[in-house]
C-alpha cells in the first residue's frame, strides 16, 4: 500500500528574498518544478507547504481574534499538519485517528477541538484521557456522554443552518434548532460541563459570504435564550465554508470578513463573542496540485464529444466530483493547441467513475494516452478519499514541497 | 493501516454432512459464530468462503458450458481468490493490480481476462509479457496499443445495450455500437489478432432477466456483421449482473439461466457462441456480514424520525448507497424489540455521509450507542471502496471464516 505520508522535500530558489502573499519567497511554481524534474509516478498529489503557511497566515491576520482550527480532514498530511502547528494554529478533528495524528506531530491537546458531533462514548473518554477538553455536541445523548466520560469539558452546540450558495451542502445530517441548542447548553451547565458556545456551518465552498449571517444571528439568538436561564455561552464557531480555487470565480477573502464583521455587529453589537473557525479547504485547497496521465482518448458513441480518460477518478482521490460538484481548473502537457469539448473520466470498471459530463470543459484536440493532466488546487478532500485499492488501483499518494526553502 | 488480509480461519462444526445451496455442509451461520465468539473490532467484514465455493458452483451447474471469470474488482479479498482458483474459476480483472494479485494466489495466466476497456499502453504490455492474452476493447486507440504490444492476442469489443432493470447502471461510459464493434474487430483481424467474440454488461444487480436479451441479439448482429466481412468472432461474453439478496426480491438464478438460454436461442438458433461469463456480486455477495456499532441515536430537528448513526458509512465501505441505490438488509443486537423508522447515517463529517433518508427503514426503539447492526449480503463492493482514512477512520477490515471445515 502507498505511504500516503510519502514526502520529497524539492526546492529550487534561494529563501531569503520578500515574501509575497500566496506565494511564499517567489519562487515561481516549485510544484510544477517537482513535476518536471522529478516526473513522479502518476497519480499524485504535490502540497507546497509555503502555501498553505501562507494561507494560515493571510487568515490570521485577517481574523486576528479568531482562534482558527484547522479542518484535519481537509488534507491530514502529516507534514501539512505539521507546518501549522509551527504556525500556531488549532486543530478541528473527527475521530480518534486525527487526534492521534495531531498529537503525535506535537500539537497540545488543549489545540484541539473535536468538531464531530457523532461520537463512540469510549472515543470521548479516550480523547478527554489524552487532554482534550473541547467537544461539539448537538444532541441529548452525546452530550450526557461527554458530562460523564470526560467531566467539566467545554462544549459547543452546533445549529443547523441554511446551506444555499454552498457547492457541497450539508443536508440536515448535523446540527439542531436554535432552542434545541439553547435547551442542551442549560442542560450542559446542569451535567457540570462549560456550555461554551454555538457553532454553525454555512456549507463547504460556499461562495456567497452573506450566508454567514444566518448562522451568527442563530447563534445570538441561542446567547441570548440560554441568558435568559442562567447560561453564559461566549463563544460563537464559525465553521468553515472559506473557498478555494476551482473554476467558478469566488470571492476574496476580505468579503467574507467583511461578511462575517458585519453579520457580529448586527447580531452582538458591542458585546463580540469569542471567535473560533475551522477552515480546510481555504488553508490547502490552492496549496495542491494533482497530476494524472491520459490512459486513453476516444470518440464517443455518439460521436459528439470526445472520452479523456485520466488515470484519476472518482475512486481513488476525486471523490469530490460526485454530482460534479467540484470543477478542477485544469492544464496539459498540450496546452497551447486548439481545443475542442470532452468527458472527463476515470480509470475504474465502475459506470458512476466520470468525473465531468454535464460541466463544459475543452482540452486541447490533440490530447493522447500518456499525456498529462494537473488538476489545480487539488489539495482539500482529495488524496484522504482515496479507496485502499477499488479496482485494483493503489492509493493516490502526496509529496510535499516548500517553496520556500533552498533547493 | 489495516491490513485488508486479515483473515481468521473460525469453523465450528465437524464437515462430512452433505452440502446444501447456499450453506455448505449445514453449519447453521459460521459468521454469526464468528461474530459471537470473537467480538471483533468494529466495522469489519466477514466472509464465510464456503458459501463464495457454493456460488460458484450453483452456477457452473446452472451453466455448464460457460467460461466463468470472477470479477475480482466485487472482492478482492485473497482468500477469496484463492478458492476460487482452487474451484476452476477464470478471472476478469481491471488493473495490473488485480492481475498480481491472482498471478500470486496461483492463477494461471490464461485464466485471466483484462476486462477494462481503459488500459494504459505500459499496462497492456505488462500482461502480455506475464502471460495474459484476452483483452476486452471498445476503441480504435485501445485496439491498436493492444495490437502493438500484445500481438497475437484475442480481444473481445464491447458494445453498449440498455440497463433498464439495473440497479447500477453504467451510463454511457463502456461500449460502442454494434456496428462500431464490428468495424473493431475486423480491425483487430487486420492487425493481427484475434477477434475473438463480443462483450455486453446489462448493469450491475439486474433484476429483469430478461436485460441479456439486447446483449445477446446484439453479439449475433455483430457477428453476422463480421462474417459478411470474412471475420468470424466465436464467443459472447454475456459480463455481469447477477443479484445478491438486498431488501428488494431478486429472481432466482434459475431465472436468469432460462432467459440466457432463450435468448441464445432466438438470436443464434443451432449455431451456440462459445459463452463467458463475469459474476461478482453474485458469487460474493451474499457471503459476507459487515458488523457495524451504532455510534449515536438521536431525535431530528423535525421530530419526524431518529437519526441512527453506525461506524460505517459510505466512505469506510458503503459507497454503493450513494443514491441509496444498494439496500442492506439489517440485522440488530434488538431484533424482536418494537421497531420505527429511521434515518442511518455514517460516522463522518461529512453531510452527504448518509446512507438512508428517502428508502424506508424501521429499526427497534429501543436501539442505542454500543448496540451492533449488521448489514447481510454485504460482500461485493464494500471493503475495497474504503477510504484509505477519511476523516481518520481506518479502512474497513475482512475476516474470512469457512462454514465447510472442522472447528
Amino acid at each position: 500500500m502507498t505511504d500516503l505520508s510519502a514526502t520529497t522535500g524539492v526546492t529550487d530558489r534561494p529563501s531569503g528574498t520578500a515574501q509575497e502573499p500566496g506565494r511564499g519567497n517567489g519562487n515561481p511554481d516549485p510544484i510544477r518544478r517537482f513535476l518536471d524534474q522529478q516526473n513522479p509516478e502518476t497519480p499524485c498529489l504535490v502540497m507546497d507547504l509555503a502555501q498553505v503557511r501562507d494561507r494560515y497566515r493571510q487568515l490570521r491576520t485577517a481574523l486576528p481574534d479568531a482562534r482558527i482550527c484547522y479542518a484535519v480532514k481537509a488534507n491530514p498530511t502529516p507534514e501539512v499538519v505539521g507546518e501549522l502547528i509551527a504556525e500556531g494554529a488549532s486543530f478541528d478533528v473527527a475521530s480518534p485517528g486525527e487526534i492521534e495524528l495531531c498529537l503525535a506531530k506535537g500539537a497540545a491537546p488543549e489545540s484541539i477541538s473535536y468538531g464531530n458531533t457523532i461520537k463512540k462514548r469510549r472515543d470521548i473518554a479516550r480523547a478527554h484521557e489524552q487532554g482534550v477538553r473541547l467537544f461539539a455536541t448537538d444532541s441529548h445523548a452525546d452530550l450526557v456522554n461527554i458530562a460523564e466520560v470526560a467531566p467539566g469539558s467545554q462544549v459547543f452546540c452546533r445549529v443547523l443552518v441554511d446551506n444555499t450558495g454552498s457547492k457541497t451542502p450539508f443536508g440536515r445530517k448535523f446540527g439542531c434548532t436554535p432552542q434545541q441548542a439553547a435547551d442542551l447548553l442549560v442542560r450542559a451547565a446542569e451535567l457540570g460541563l462549560d456550555p461554551c458556545g454555538v457553532s454553525f456551518h454555512i456549507g463547504s465552498q460556499q461562495l456567497d459570504p452573506a450566508a454567514y449571517r444566518h448562522g451568527v444571528d442563530a447563534a445570538a439568538g441561542v446567547f441570548a435564550d440560554c441568558a435568559a436561564r442562567g447560561v453564559r455561552p461566549r463563544m460563537v464557531n464559525l465553521g468553515g465554508g472559506l473557498p478555494a480555487g476551482y473554476t467558478e470565480t469566488a470571492p476574496p477573502l476580505a468579503d467574507y470578513v467583511t461578511a462575517i464583521e458585519q453579520a457580529l455587529d448586527h447580531a452582538f453589537g458591542p458585546q463580540r463573542p469569542e471567535l473560533l473557525i475551522e477552515p480546510g479547504r481555504f488553508i490547502v485547497g490552492d496549496a495542491g496540485v494533482l497530476r494524472s496521465e491520459v490512459v486513453l482518448v476516444t470518440d464517443s458513441c455518439d460521436g459528439q464529444r470526445r472520452w479523456v480518460y485520466l488515470d484519476i477518478g472518482r475512486y481513488n482521490g476525486l471523490a469530490e466530483t460526485e454530482g460534479e460538484a467540484i470543477t478542477y481548473r485544469l492544464r496539459t502537457s498540450r496546452d497551447g493547441d486548439q481545443e475542442g469539448p470532452v468527458v472527463l473520466a476515470g480509470p475504474t470498471c465502475d459506470g458512476d467513475d466520470v468525473l465531468y459530463q454535464r460541466t463544459h470543459y475543452e482540452l486541447p484536440r490533440t490530447l493522447r494516452g500518456g499525456d498529462w493532466v494537473d488538476l489545480l488546487s487539488a489539495g482539500a478532500y482529495t488524496a484522504s478519499y482515496s479507496s485502499v485499492g477499488f479496482n485494483g488501483f493503489t492509493p493516490l499518494p502526496t509529496y510535499c514541497v516548500d517553496g520556500d526553502q533552498r533547493p
